[in-house]
């Protein structure tokens, strides 16, 4: 181990970054890792949506799953994050719809948004509530919408283009995004998020729904001009599978898909599953392209599901973070 | 100082059971106490009354203000009590009520009671929230009605009683309140209240709304058994000004209104306001019918507010607490 915690900035929104920020706690038994996840504030789906529109600051779902994430395991700390995740059922009531499908975090940091007026000190005061092992920071201060450029939605003209607005409709749009725009097209970024990555030693891409929750980072100019600039190493983890915003994209096609949204992203390793990569020479020559080698290792679950296994996604970083330059 | 912490259990409702556990909290500098707080679980008003109608558990909003009132005074701690008091504002959406109007710590305890299927163990995790010094439980695990039979609301006729059902709308109804009620009118102990009794030193009623905060437990069986039949002794605080449930009832009143609802309730101590009493004597006399001695103290906040004042009211029980029997 190092004397100095390996400060560890991971990027994403919401499953694939659990998942990401799971696996570097597993590693806490080989390395001594300080972890900041940086979260993207586009989702405007299901109770943060909600939240969103009815009350206009960042929706706080993905922020709450990172929490979570990193909630200590004592019995105190992971009823509460049990709390932070409880959905609302349908009350008994007159049809009025009120708490049903929230989830108790989100309502608890909408308060401590508003309350204390700042989304950082809200996030630094939720993580005390669960003893989070590390800090949850949102990729921008204000919320931001996702939109893309979509083609082959429309199977009478699959050369068509349309331009398809919000992260749920681009999540589930189908088809081959061309572009991709955040809405204001360059948001502030969160300062405190660019300060962790200027002072980190690595930076983690993925893994995660690419197109909404791993690339948006990329499109804050502030904050992609920190990635660019900072001495930090970084990783890419690749999916296991596509979902319908990277239908037909392979996985080469992701790392591309990374480089053409920042063309100064040099990355210096990426990580897929062994079972994930049929074909590792293409995988190989687009991670080369970026300046990465590519590392393979069992990182799935066992069961089949296209879901990383935080051990063994774990145990396939701490070589990485742990080699030398 | 004793060797073992006093037991006390204060019984109350809202803000006046707020002032009786600050107070408390007060003494510890002087004389240790352990404190649990018996909440009544009527209201039906206001954020706690939207949801009872609309999930069916207990009303939060008492159970909340008696946490907050116990809530630990470290920075942390105290921005999480903070949260629980913290309301929602209307927010800019569509004309949605959603959270609007609600304390975002009755959401949490809504949560927890619905996660954990069970009030006391809820409230016990809130309690870890705030690090509460003391314990509050429900007088029940089911929300209860108040319902009262009230002389006077017709000026045309003056001697005509009428029924008031529900705590918000007795507390409000003005006349003169002739009997009061539960519905079910034998709801079931909290056992833990009850276990709590069983083992004090000392029972605290008062102060409070009287016929919606304090006399209500009286009328949960279980409960005045307990409270008759535990070795503690007990102290009555009375109110500094009376409220429009308690309209024209005079001091002496007050306590003449326990002993009708509890005939076999012995009081050692009654404590009021010097200020609030002019004629000392029919207070001493309504008390002794009680078994109890009157003391008076300056226990008003000094800006003349009917509220009492925690230190002031803390430094007036410690001699009764204190006191050999």
């Amino acid at each position: 181990m190092n004397s100095a915690p390996l400060k560890v900035v991971a990027f994403g929104g919401g499953h694939g970054l659990s998942a990401s920020l799971r696996a570097l706690r597993s590693c806490s038994d080989k390395i001594e890792v300080d972890i900041t996840a940086v979260v993207t504030v586009g989702d405007d789906g299901g109770s943060s949506g909600r939240l969103r529109a009815e009350r206009g600051g960042l929706p706080p779902g993905d922020l709450r799953k990172a929490l979570v994430a990193l909630a200590a395991t004592d019995e105190a700390s992971a009823r509460t994050a049990e709390l932070f995740e409880y959905r609302y059922a349908a009350g008994g009531g007159d049809g009025v719809v009120g708490l049903a499908g929230h989830a108790a975090g989100n309502l608890m940091l909408v308060g401590l948004m508003e309350m204390l007026g700042d989304p950082v000190a809200a996030l630094d005061h939720a993580a005390t509530l669960v003893r989070a092992c590390g800090r949850v920071l949102p990729m921008s201060r204000q919320p931001v919408g996702i939109e893309a450029d979509v083609v082959g939605q429309d199977p009478a003209d699959p050369a068509a283009a349309t331009t398809v607005r919000g992260q749920h409709e681009v999540a589930v749009a189908g088809g081959r995004v061309t572009a991709l725009r955040l809405a204001p097209s360059t948001p502030a970024a969160c300062a405190e998020a660019v300060a962790a990555v200027r002072d980190a030693d690595w930076l983690i891409f993925g893994p995660g729904s690419w197109y909404t929750s791993v690339i948006p980072h990329l499109l804050v100019p502030e904050l992609a001009a920190a990635v660019v600039a900072s001495p930090a190493r970084r990783v890419v983890t690749l999916n296991l599978a596509t979902d319908a915003e990277t239908a037909g994209l392979s996985l080469a096609g992701h790392l591309a898909a990374l480089g053409r949204h920042l063309p100064d992203l040099r990355v210096d390793a990426v990580l897929a599953d062994t079972q994930a990569v049929d074909d590792p020479e293409p995988v190989r020559r687009a991670a080369e392209s970026l300046g990465a080698r590519l590392a393979l290792a069992p990182v799935a679950v066992a069961d089949g599901d296209p879901r990383h296994d935080p051990a063994a996604l774990g145990a396939a970083l701490v070589p990485l973070l742990g080699s030398d330059r």
